[in-house]
């Protein structure tokens, strides 16, 4: 019989819910040891918190949030709330001895990542920062070609996440746009989901030139439930000043030698979700649109010369990664199940009591990654990332 | 409180695990009046069954069919075996007085499908056949555009269905190459979803003509557990008849006047589930394809003519079809997610005891458009639908 | 220094301009032994002739056909007139010893196909009728992998051909709506390509399984100038019946045992000159769109199960077929280079006297098979290609 | 009659063949009021030259260019050569009085280019700079969409142009690779062109940010004949150094407040020339990729929410720019064909002795933004395009 872990969910908005999900369903896809129990969640607003908890089972609320971290029956921590808050969260809870699994970005500062990291190897607790695009399952087998070789020497990456949804100059003033409650805009939200998967893939970003821009200076007072992805409800004839850039531009030189780039906006119509990347190497290349996340495009230079071109790859093979624990090919899977990945190898790693990547170390790297590319556009000069201190 | 309600279910495969999957989740992601409890779980192999059970939360398992459907405690049977056995179960429940979700195809004849309308009429029960991909979010916009008029007079529906998992000529002979178990090959497999898709989106086929065609001729018996999309264990070195055909190409002229067509295939290299339609209208075209189905292709004729073409509509707006249900824009979703708008409808239906489409009415029409199919390969002929008694 | 060879240009419409071009440039880009001499130019409009003649540089006009074929000085006719007039013009071409490249489809019956044969057999000419489609480099490029084995045994062939210029009811008349001028609708029309497509890429067509149907029953006549592609002046209030079909569905039994389809349609909105073809075999599969004209997709069942996909070859490399004519590789080519091709392959076949594909005797069997479609469609039956006499 | 124009043709490369077979055939295609005569053909190996303007119909062949430029009965002087001649070519006809129609890069430095603008204003002759992707249709339809509004104000610009034919370290050290006969790498030959395109869709760049990348240093000497991707015959065993960057990536801001991006690079493996760019404004977004020049991606967010994506557009109506020149909707064309429109552009303004775009004024913008991007990248820092004098 599976032995029982108790969650707490720090938050229940979008995240919570696809937390919440991957939960319910990890023990039934992957075969792990234990069996994870919706314990309690967190939430500030008791009302709505009660509603998500009662939908997804969780068997109790709290709107005190030391005090769920510090219950004696709790062994994990799942913190999905806005940002500023993550570094308080999940050092509370390294000290109180739970593992952590942690959405991203992993802080708002360089500084609070490394209290992080800090707080999670003195308590020698297991943590997980979930940047959920390594366990698509074309990604987790991108990354396995790569080391097999398939690309040879990497020469570019280019890494291009672009959103839409607060194109509207009325999209209200969430907290996605206030510099201490988010660290930043699309480079926070978004390309640090792109620096993940480079450094997954392909390795560590030695120095930035980034350029940001804000095309809306101002937005109204948001109304009530105003959240990710959705503006909630009437806005405030008040205006609020907008802190975050709407858009980043990074080029980014690799410790290996590659050219790379990270391009992220909020600005680029059409694109809901559009989280791509083309790595070339002198053996081959790969691309990837989150779009079409059960697809994998692959040239592979070893190809008859006149047979060359980029393939298609349907990742849903029972023995792509992850893929197996399914459906059958060309029964594709979708953003969701990437959470379920996560938490399965979260929970093996609490088995066996092992580092996960990625984690608060990887946070560092990335968010200091992040202040590099803020200082350079903020110096109009090239930054290397160690600068950052 | 939500009242509770009964689930056996019937069989414990590939389609199992997607039932058993959206049963866990169907309340949590739809407002549903009801909390499906997961009762019983039928299967014939009793080892497979009560591990099968056991990762799904079934809380009893049986090897007696009759006694399951039996039960005074159980209030919905759903049906995932093997389509040969449809019928009785299905009629069974019926007398039961249970409400049915079954598997497609609906049976392994046109006569089976009667007798499983007739007996669910007269019981009053609410039946429901599992056509899913109906409920996929780009299909149901598609209803909806074409309700609104968008493509005005339907000329043509092309419908194309392939898939290569059995193209190795040492793929076992499963039950899928039985007629009596399956009722035919990718005709009833696959040309009975796309049949659906077409009455759903434009009408009533009149009349067929098709040829079938078998490539291999002898399979190998199959070993233990082989299955659907699966060769399962050794196989055995004696052969057996292959019974169905492993292509059915079929023109089919529609009540409406439209001309359309219907392509199935188990051997077409490099198709998984290549499930695809374009319906062409005099204002506008659409087309799908289920491996990329978070998208639908829209041509509108009414754009200006110089900027006509066929656009990328990425069907995840929280205001799509079932769509808001789940993530938000550009967060695609998965094959398992249409079992569950299926059963979130199924369970609206149930409480106000209403028709729900499709049903094993449509199951009738359906399997006879397949017998006509049958009967013009045979008859290399044109065969009215009407003439299958 | 290289040869002359006087060429009578017999029409001068769409297809006058696209042979016109490519007399012009054949011997740029293609190392032939002759030069071809713009001579005389026939039409029946003679403002019109001789008004294209002087853009294109004909040395000549004549509104006389008989008198142009019959020249002494003309060494090769080349025919884009309506389909109605192929037969006496290349008929009496052969009698006065012409070569004669001629535009399809072939003729208008299966009877003028065999006189057409029978008669440049019997003078001895080559003779060539421009399926020009089998001359775009992707589909010789396909047709060599076919002929390396590379897709094994071949199970599936689908050829699909749309377009959408006369789906406007007002569209007039034009002769390609009557039956005795243009032999039928897109089955003429678009079939007879796709049918010369597959019988050049994977082998003869055995029976044919179809159905034609009329969308627009009447039509206005049309007013001045009306031609292919385009309505032409003003239309007349006055209407006539149309004669052919609007699409033509049929389903093809190979004599290698392929299950194939050929569908046509004059009535698929957006689809402008959608030319396509799949051919599914034991060991791969190719799809070709002629829209993106320089793409041939190919799947190889050789490459590791993980990493099969369909991959999209940009057939331009310099050892491509026909490109190392023209750039480099990436800078696509286009409809028109597919004449120039043609005309180069016509006259290494006029230099050493030899047969050229396809020719009379492939337009023959293509007329044949279109028959035997009618037929099928008139008789609702299947019909073998054979039953035409 | 037309009146006749005697053209110069400089050079006898890849581009010599584009420029012969375009002034072949421009007034076949459009209604121009000259007839170019191919006169006479510098080239620098005589018997190449002779071979090539026989196959081409030049006259004449000259392997003195400055006599050539001079001679009395030239209008026109056409220069195709290595980029470091074009200045002294373009100055010299200038002075002539000659038009002239130049190849890109305009010249290999800024000043160079100040000094062909000026010489040509003073001499008042028409000069064009032939970035030829302008006149694709799907870009020059781009242009109208986007001066109609369409596009509403710009937020981004990505223009990516990538190719990989000097990925083998061995392929030689050809003029493109000498900093003082070349200008620079994939920055001069490929970002020009996106340069070029960028200031027609969107504006003037302001400041730049960019990092050149060489990923080989040394490279054999090349043998006889190498060229623009051609390795031509064996290569020298002795090396030389590679005095240009392999990629360049630059952040681009402009003055309309756009931030935008340029990626250009030669190893970027499967691209052959893969000529792309992105649009997004506030009311829509345009995608465009040279290797389906055809085609053009609208994403207009003035459609009903549900019903927007990214739309292809084929661009060849008969009323889409520069094709109705051409054949018919969805019959494509090709590379060769940009040359035939910029020609036709140009004897347009020959005859009315007006200013056309892009000219040495377009190059002079252009090769300074260029500076700039090499300055930035030397210096690591950002570049105001005006600090460059």
């Amino acid at each position: 019989m599976k032995k029982k872990l108790n969650i707490a969910l720090m938050g229940s908005g979008f995240m919570g819910k696809a937390h919440s999900y991957a939960w319910t369903l990890v023990n039934k896809f992957f075969d792990v040891d234990y069996e994870p129990v919706l314990k309690v969640n967190f939430g500030t607003d008791e009302e709505l918190t009660r509603e998500f908890a009662e939908k997804w089972g969780w068997e109790e609320i709290s709107t005190n949030w030391e005090e769920v971290i510090n219950r004696d029956d709790i062994d994990i921590v799942d913190i999905v709330t806005p940002t500023y808050i993550h570094k308080d969260m999940a050092v509370a809870a390294a000290k109180a001895g739970k593992h952590i699994f942690c959405e991203k970005p992993c802080a708002v500062t360089y500084d609070q990542t490394r209290e992080m990291a800090e707080a999670a190897d003195k308590a020698g607790v297991v943590n997980y920062l979930n940047h959920n695009y390594r366990r698509v399952p074309a990604v987790a087998f991108a990354k396995q070609m790569i080391e097999e070789g398939k690309l040879g020497t990497i020469y570019h990456w280019r890494g291009v996440y672009l959103q839409d949804w607060v194109m509207d100059p009325n999209f209200p003033l969430t907290w996605h746009f206030k510099k201490d409650l988010a660290g930043g805009g699309p480079l926070f939200d978004l390309s640090s989901h792109a620096i993940d998967l480079a450094r997954y893939l392909i390795g560590e970003v030695k120095a930035v030139t980034a350029v940001n821009k804000t095309f809306i200076e101002e937005r109204p007072l948001p109304g009530q439930r105003a959240a990710t992805f959705s503006a909630g409800g009437e806005v405030n004839s008040e205006k609020g000043k907008v802190e975050v850039e709407d858009a980043s531009f990074m080029i980014a030189e690799f410790e290996n030698g590659a050219l790379g780039s990270f391009e992220s906006s909020r600005f680029a119509a059409g694109r809901k979700n559009y989280n791509t990347f083309e790595v070339y190497g002198s053996k081959g290349a790969l691309t990837f649109n989150f779009e079409r996340m059960n697809e994998l495009q692959y040239l592979n230079l070893d190809d008859p010369a006149d047979e060359q071109g980029y393939k298609t790859i349907l990742v849903t093979n029972m023995t792509h990664p992850y893929a197996g624990a399914w459906w059958a090919a060309g029964h594709v899977i979708g953003y969701e199940n990437t959470f379920v990945h996560a938490m399965a190898d979260f929970l093996k790693a609490v088995e066996k009591n092992e580092t996960i990547e990625p984690n608060f170390h990887d946070g560092e790297k990335i968010i200091r990654t992040l202040e590099a590319a803020a200082l350079s556009s903020e110096e109009k000069r090239r930054v290397e990332v160690s600068e950052i201190k």
